[in-house]
C-alpha cells in the first residue's frame, strides 16, 4: 500500500439546485478526489486555503487519512465557486468564481513527498500541473483531469503535461474538443497520441471509456433511482481510481479495469446527495457492495463459458 | 432451435447521409430484424409489399432462411421512406414517407404459424401489433419495439399491447416519453408497471440497459471507429436479440444477457456500411469474434476472482 498525492483545489461552493440552494458547502477536485481516494489508503493533499478555512473542515480531512502537510494557508479567503443546475442536472451554469488565495497559487510538495509514486493532478491551470510534476522525483502513475476552458486557454501547456501524464481523465464533450474529432475510438487514438498512456473518457450516466494503444474497456454507471448533485462526481471518479492503483501497487490491464469500477461506484455515491455528504456516510462494506453490484450490471457469460 | 416470427416494415429507404445519397435501398424494421435473427436460426416474415418489389429482394431474404409465405404482396407500391441524417448522424429528419401497401396492411399470419413461441413485434401501429397477438396461439416470448409517434397517437392501444408482452424494447427517448419520468431507473419502474416482463432501453452509442422486477444489466456498445448508417441498427438489435433466445430456446437471465450482447454486436455490424450492406456480408465467425470482442470490452474482475 503506497501513498498517493492529489493535487488542485479546495474550495467552497455555493449550489443552485433544482430542490434548493446549498451554501458554501465544503468542496473543490482535490477535497473530493481525497476523499474518495481515502477508502484505499492514506492521501496526500497538496492545495491552498484562505484564513477562513474552519478548523471542522481540517479535522473532517484529517480524520479521514488525508494527511495536510501541504495544505497551504495564505492571507485571504478560501475560492468559492457558486453554479446552477439546469432541471435535468445535465447542464450547469457559473454565477461566480471568487478565486482569492487560489489566484497565486502555486503548488508547493513537501520535501517527503516528492517521492510518492502515486500523483494526481485534479483540474487546474496546466502550468501549475507542470509545476508539481517538475517537483515530483519519480512517479509510477500520473493521471490528470482538465477542462474545456483550458483547452482553449492554455493548449501549449496542457500539451506538455500530457506528454508527461500516464492517465488522462476527461469527459467525453472535452475530449471532443481537444481532438477536434467526434466518434469515440478515434477521439482516444487522437488523444493518445499527445502523449498519455491511457484515457478515460468520462460519459456521466453512460459510464466510462478507458483506451490505451492496445485496449479499450467499458465500464457501466450504475442505474439510479436519483441523482441529487452531480458536483465532484468526476474527481471522485479520479482519486477512488488513483487510490485503487496505489492500494494495489500495480498499474496492469486488470488493476485498471477495477480501479475505473472502483471509481465509478464512489462516484455513483457522490451524487446520491449534495457535496460530500453521501461519500462521507459510506462504509467499506457498502462499498464492496457497490462494487459487487457493479459486477453483477455489467456481466454476461463468454460464449464458451456456458454452452 | 425453434423458429421466430418478425412482423413489421418491409420498405425502401432514401437516405440522405452526410456522405451521399442513396436512393432506394431495401430496409424496413422487419427486414433489418429478419437478417439479423437468421444469423441463429430461420425466421418467419409477415409484412407486405407491392408488385413493384423485386424479385432479387425476395432471392436475398430466402438465402438467409427467412422464409416468405407470410409475405403478402398487394396491389401498388411497397413502403417508402425518405430521410436526412444530421452531420454527427444523431438525428434524423423525415422528408418523406410513402406508405403505399402499407396504408391498409393487416398482418396475417399463416395458419402453420400460429403456434410459433418467439414473435417479434417491430414498430408498428400497436393495433396492428394487437391484431398479431390475437392471431398467435401461445407465445412463449413476445417483444415489442414502438416509437414516439405511437406512444403520442395510439397511447391506449400500445398499453393494450405492453400488457401482453414479455420485452418492451425502446429508445432512451421515447422510453422518457412514454413513462413521463427522467432516471432510467424510475423509467424502467414506470414502464415496467405497464405490463411488460422486461424493457431494454436502447441507447445507441451508449449501449443499452436491460431492467426486469428484480435486475438490472447495461450492455457496452462497441466504439467504432466510423459510423455509416444507423438506419436499422434497432431493429437489428432486436432481431438479433430474438434469434438467440430463440435459438437457445429459454428466457433465463444469461440468456438475456448474452441475447442483449448478439443484438448489440449485430448492431455494430450493421452501421459500419449503408443500408443492409455490412449485414450481409458479415459471417458467423466475425459474429462470434465480435462476440468475444464485447466480452472483452466489458469484462472486470469480481474481488473474490483476484484478490
Amino acid at each position: 500500500m503506497s501513498s498517493m498525492l492529489a493535487v488542485g483545489s479546495v474550495a467552497f461552493d455555493t449550489l443552485h439546485m433544482p430542490h434548493g440552494r446549498y451554501v458554501r458547502v465544503l468542496g473543490g477536485a482535490a477535497t473530493y478526489a481525497s476523499i474518495a481516494a481515502s477508502f484505499f489508503g492514506p492521501v496526500q493533499l497538496v492545495a491552498v486555503v484562505g484564513k477562513d478555512f474552519p478548523a471542522e473542515a481540517r479535522e473532517l480531512l484529517r480524520s479521514r487519512a488525508v494527511d495536510l502537510e501541504g495544505l497551504e494557508v495564505a492571507d485571504g479567503l478560501t475560492f468559492h465557486w457558486a453554479g446552477e443546475y439546469s432541471a435535468d442536472l445535465n447542464s450547469r451554469t457559473t454565477l461566480q468564481t471568487d478565486l482569492n488565495v487560489f489566484a497565486d497559487f502555486h503548488p508547493k510538495i513537501p520535501e517527503a513527498w516528492r517521492s510518492t509514486r502515486y500523483v494526481m493532478l485534479a483540474n487546474i491551470d496546466p502550468e501549475l500541473q507542470l509545476e508539481v510534476l517538475n517537483q515530483i522525483k519519480k512517479p509510477e502513475f500520473v493521471i490528470a483531469d482538465t477542462m474545456n476552458f483550458w483547452i482553449s486557454s492554455k493548449l501549449a501547456e496542457l500539451k506538455k503535461v500530457l506528454q508527461r501524464i500516464d492517465l488522462l481523465v476527461i469527459n467525453e464533450e472535452e475530449a471532443r474538443q481537444l481532438s477536434g474529432t467526434y466518434a469515440m475510438a478515434k477521439v482516444a487514438r487522437e488523444l493518445l497520441s499527445m502523449g498519455p498512456k491511457s484515457v478515460v473518457i468520462k460519459r456521466g450516466e453512460y459510464g466510462a471509456l478507458w483506451f490505451d494503444h492496445q485496449d479499450v474497456f467499458s465500464a457501466p454507471a450504475y442505474p439510479l433511482e436519483e441523482v441529487r448533485d452531480p458536483t465532484g462526481a468526476g474527481d471522485t471518479f479520479a482519486g477512488g481510481l488513483l487510490g485503487y492503483v496505489a492500494l494495489k501497487g500495480n498499474v496492469e490491464n486488470a488493476t485498471l479495469r477495477r480501479a475505473i469500477v472502483y471509481g465509478s461506484a464512489l462516484a455513483s455515491f457522490c451524487v446520491e446527495a449534495v457535496g460530500l455528504e453521501r461519500l462521507l456516510t459510506v462504509n467499506k462494506g457498502e462499498l464492496l457492495e457497490r462494487f459487487s453490484r457493479f459486477h453483477k450490471l455489467a456481466h454476461f457469460a463468454s460464449e464458451n463459458e456456458v454452452r
